[in-house]
């Protein structure tokens, strides 16, 4: 359990995983993850399994310019499973152009240590710090309708 | 690995996790958590450990109806660790009046089995699959400043 080898490979499993992201390197980061492995991004579709995992990378990258840094809060590692719980900084620019958007947020990534000895992240989730943006005004007649609703007139 | 009996009261453990919340009661939620457990709700502060996880909860059930159904895609348990992976259906209504929101999303829940041989709830983080509302126009003069970076006179 939390042996130090295991704890060293995920660090540096990590530190490859931002550097990938980085570089918007689709093929670099699908070599990290599990071939089942799940990714579940804010606001975004479930992912699962590398193709799946790969179109969506590719898309992204097709359109942002993404910096991100990771920053470990705990990795415990039991058998050939463990977890890495953190926080994240991002930030991400259209290549279309236009203003750059930052965001901060947590992690729970589950990592798998395949038969060759090598951790791979197996599932992925994230979510963000920064409160939830109001949605936009609703159209005018559901205004009217949610005043009738409370007694406005 | 994946033992019968730890699924089994994992899934139990589920149930009554969305029995309370959907009961809003803060305390019973509190009892199926570790002690030093750590959650991270989507657009909402880190609370670690259970007083700071209790305070969060009564100050979010003291405004809101929450009623929310969870449904697993996997468990995967390993000596006393393991995780429970899935979605969420999500319906929260102001005390105060005001329309229902409602959110769809996923979640992963880190488990520990306690040195009483009860599964608890370690570590939370669950995010959205819709997509983020739009952030609200700048004001003015953001707005010009924007327009005169992208060379817009």
């Amino acid at each position: 359990m939390n042996a130090p080898d295991d704890i060293a490979a995920i660090n540096a499993l990590r530190a490859s995983f931002a550097t990938a992201w980085n570089a918007g390197d689709v093929k670099a980061l699908a070599a990290l993850r599990m071939p089942d492995a799940v990714a579940m991004p804010n606001h975004q579709p479930t992912a699962s399994g590398l193709p799946a995992i790969e179109a969506a990378d590719t898309a992204f990258f097709a359109q942002m310019t993404a910096k991100m840094e990771l920053m470990s809060d705990e990795v415990r590692t039991t058998g050939s499973w463990g977890f890495d719980r953190g926080r994240y900084k991002m930030t991400i620019t259209p290549k279309a152009g236009g203003a750059p958007m930052t965001d901060e947020g947590r992690y729970i990534v589950v990592l798998e240590k395949g038969a060759d000895g090598r951790w791979r992240l197996s599932r992925d989730i994230d979510n963000s710090t920064t409160p939830m943006p109001m949605p936009p005004p609703p159209p005018p007649d559901a205004a009217k309708g949610a005043a009738a609703k409370k007694g406005i007139k």
